[in-house]
Formats: structure tokens, C-alpha cells, sequence
């Protein structure tokens, strides 16, 4: 066990094919790390330290800016398999031969691409508030969350993640205090690099006949997680996403929305923990 | 903690409204206890021991044959609510004031309309391989299973509960092997017991518009637990108890049917635990 946490362990570098990725890992050293994939506009200080330093307590975890985000150099592809090739790239150049993956929402998409290209490079994958290509978006409040203006600017992530009720307000502002503890901090993800997300998005989205076919060739035991009301990718996918992998695990929480695991992180934390640890396949 | 096992604990009778009602109580005394709902045609004995015995470590179980099932007298209603009114009648002649439920199939269905009718009476609702009134029946291989000969026999609830694959079939050869140890049983269900169920199962699947609206007046705290695909009660059910009802948490496991507790006993007793033991609202 290092001494270092999601606040104070320093951001390093490592350089790949042109870009200059930085990451942070921190946790237990010796175990299969896990490597964490945020959402739109996230850099690594946008994940959940309750999260992050509960995993870390069993595992060592990595943090990182895919190409064009936060602090890392390069351009932010417009297509979800592009930032996965990324990743990939990052995980290569940091030496890691097998790891989990954590993906949250944009990030769970694109966990489900570096699974489709480099199935070896990959362990077990959790996925959060996420869905699959040809996601169904029908009741998705994205658009209208991610277009209003909030004061403090910061609230948006309480909206984007928690349910507009008390127990979701009081969720979001514990867990907007937790994420502005550290102060070395990542740049905020330009408004060209969340174009581009959004973009890719967009494109993922997309829906056509067989469109999750792809689903059933990654054969690696997944977690799904979701809110009983996910406001952004809606909590049906969640259930798709179960239905059609072949070792899919779904937990659905109640009472939350695109964030479950920021309003239940320590029932989170149990869950991931006997999922990640489990002997058995699932 | 008592001595007494599934194999070992002495049937007991208590007698209420004219019923003679034959049940088994262990474990650790002194907690609320989990009373267990059991499935068509299943009596006491029909449980798997390696998740009765699991949930006794950490509470009271109390096992029973409702009304005209195995060592019970009295007559099997032929609608789930009257058999919600006899478990009732049956928790109130024992003294419990407050339990978990647990429920399995039409198990699930009983201990649903015992949190309508007795709300009260229930702390805590497990609900496996389930599903609501109205529920959705369009790709359940039930009336295909059931109408089926075995040899042996006993080969039908291989057939009820796994899937029929390798990992199946093993998992329900190792969950008969633990079924049949004990040697003192209660006696199957009657025909015509079973002809009741059938009709009660029959009824309560009717639909109508607002038939899932009862949901939202269950406020109690709900795990629902389901495979990924239940041949018995498709897994969309679970899917439809997760997003009605208020306050409910979903486990969906991979690779299994209507059984999934018993494919995986060990991470349901660890789920379930968590559930059940949670300070908070999950």
C-alpha cells in the first residue's frame, strides 16, 4: 500500500505515438490495476474520491487524460474507437499487460471498444450509467441538462449525475465537496475537445440493423451499473447492455440517476469489490 | 447461533384460523427473521440448503408450507392474495412482529401481496425470479417444462430453475445433491394443490391497464433478483419490479434462469447480506 490518495498523488507523464498522456495511479501495488474512463468533458479530477480511494484500498487504480483532455497533448477523435485506440496507447506505453476498466458513461463506451480491439489487454470491465452503440436515447434529458446555465457553474455535475430531488441534492453536494479537495488539477476540457465528444456521441448512437451484434464478442465478465432513473443514457440500456453480453452481471440501484455509484459508494465499492475479486465467472 | 441446520432443524406446527401449519426455524436467534416464500409446487423441503443455511449465519430463518401445501392442512386458495392472507395468518400465530421476505416465483408474487396486505408486518423484501401482476408471460417456456416427463423425476426442477447448457446442468445436479440430503420431508404437493397454484398463477398474470400501478404503494426496501434468462418468468419482469416500485434494488446474474440463487449461492448470500444488513436506504 503506497501512502499516496486520489488528492495527493502527483500527475506523471508518459509519451506514445505523439501524445503526452497524463495519469495518476495510486492504491495497491502488485494486483491487476484498474483503469478509469470518464465521461464527457471529465478529466481525472472529475471522478468521486469516495470511488476512487475505496478501489485503491484493493487495487491499484489509473487515473488519465485521453488524447486532447485535461492535461494530456493530442487531438480528441470524433468516434468512440478512436479514443479507445488511444487508450490503448496510453496503456501500452505505461507497460500495464492486463487490467480492469471502469467506464462511466462516455467512458463505458469507450471500455467497450478497447474490449473489441485489444481483448487481451483487458481483464474485467465495470461499466457505469453507460450503454451500447445504438443506445436508446429516447428519454434521454441530456440535451436540455448539458444546455442550461448553473450558478455555481460546478452544479451542472450535480444535474448531469444525481436525480432533482433532496436525497440526489444532497448526494451531488457531498460529492461536488470531495472533488474539489485536491488543488493540483487537471485543465478543464476545451470546448474543441467536447465537440468532438459529442460528435462521437452523436455517431455511436447511430442506430442500423444488428447494431449490437458486437455485444456478444466480448466474452469478458462485465458489471453493469446503473440508476433506476438515469437522466442521460437511460437505465434500459443498462439492461440491453446485460442482455446481450455474454457474462454480463447488472446491478440497478434505486432512487438515482446517471451517478449511482457517487450516491452509493460504499454499496458500490462491496458490489465492484466481490465482482472484481469473485472466483466464479461472475 | 443454534445447532440446527436446514438437514437437522425439527419440523414444528402452529395452529391458526383452522390451518395447521407446518414450518422450520434456525439460525442466529435474536434477529429479524427472513420468512421463506417458496415456488409452484415446491414445499419446504424444495429450498436450497446452501441458501437456507447461508442466510442462517446471519439471522433467523423460518421455513413453512403454506396453507394445504406438504405437511400444512387447510386448502390452497386458488389466487395468490388469499395465500398472502394465510402466510399473514401464519407469521401473526408465530409472534413475528416484524420479518424479511423472501420470495421465489410464485413465492415472489405471495410476498408482494403480504407487503400490500400486512405493510407492517415486513422490514425488507427479497424477490427472486418473480415477477408483478400482469406480468409479462410472451417468452416463458413454464407450461413446456412442466408438462415434460423426467427420469428421474426430480430431473424437472433442473429443468424449472437452470439453463439448460453444461454450467446448468451442473449447477442442478450439485443443487438436487443438497436438496435430498435431508431425510425427514414434508410430502409433495398435492394435485390438487397444484391445480389451485395454476389457477392463482393464471389470474394474477391477467392484464389491465394500471395492473403494475400497486408497485408504487410498496415503499419497503426490495432486492429483486433474477437470470439472465428466466424460462419460467422472463428476466423482463425483474427489469418491470426495479422500475415500478419505489425504493428497489436489481441483480440481474449472467448465465442462468429462473435459479439464479442457486447457480450462484455464494455471491447471492453475499448480495443478500448486504441488502438485508444495509444501514442505509438500499
Amino acid at each position: 500500500m503506497t501512502n499516496y490518495t486520489h488528492d495527493t498523488v502527483s500527475t506523471q507523464f508518459v509519451e506514445a505515438n505523439g501524445i503526452r498522456f497524463a495519469y495518476r495511479r495510486f492504491g495497491k501495488p502488485g494486483s491487476v490495476p484498474i483503469v478509469m474512463n470518464i465521461h464527457f468533458r471529465g478529466t481525472m479530477d472529475h471522478w468521486d474520491p469516495a470511488v476512487t480511494d475505496g478501489l485503491a484500498l484493493q487495487r491499484e487504480v489509473i487515473l488519465f487524460d485521453n488524447a486532447g483532455i485535461g492535461a494530456s497533448s493530442g487531438v480528441t477523435p470524433a468516434n468512440i474507437p478512436g479514443m479507445a485506440t488511444d487508450a490503448i496507447t496510453f496503456m501500452t506505453a505505461l507497460g500495464v499487460g492486463k487490467a480492469d476498466l471502469l467506464g462511466y458513461s462516455i467512458g463505458g463506451k469507450v471500455a467497450q471498444e478497447i474490449a473489441v480491439q485489444a481483448p487481451d489487454l483487458v481483464r474485467k470491465l465495470v461499466l457505469v450509467g453507460t450503454g451500447p452503440r445504438g443506445a436508446d436515447t429516447a428519454a434521454s434529458r441530456s440535451a436540455e441538462i448539458f444546455s442550461a446555465t448553473y450558478d455555481p457553474p460546478e452544479h451542472l455535475w450535480i444535474a448531469a449525475h444525481f436525480l432533482p430531488n433532496a436525497a440526489g441534492r444532497e448526494a451531488g453536494l457531498k460529492y461536488l465537496e470531495r472533488k474539489f479537495r485536491r488543488r493540483d488539477r487537471s485543465p478543464e476540457v476545451s470546448e474543441a475537445s467536447a465537440a468532438a465528444q459529442y460528435a462521437a456521441i452523436v455517431k455511436s448512437n447511430e442506430k442500423s440493423d444488428g447494431v449490437w451484434d458486437y455485444l456478444a464478442t466480448i466474452h469478458h465478465p462485465v458489471l453493469v451499473v446503473d440508476g433506476s432513473n438515469d437522466r442521460i443514457i437511460p437505465t434500459v440500456n443498462g439492461f440491453i447492455l446485460q442482455q446481450h453480453l455474454p457474462n454480463a452481471q447488472l446491478i440497478i440501484y434505486p432512487d438515482s440517476s446517471h451517478g449511482p455509484f457517487y450516491q452509493y459508494p460504499d454499496l458500490f465499492l462491496a458490489h465492484t469489490n466481490l465482482f472484481l475479486d469473485g472466483e466464479c465467472r461472475t
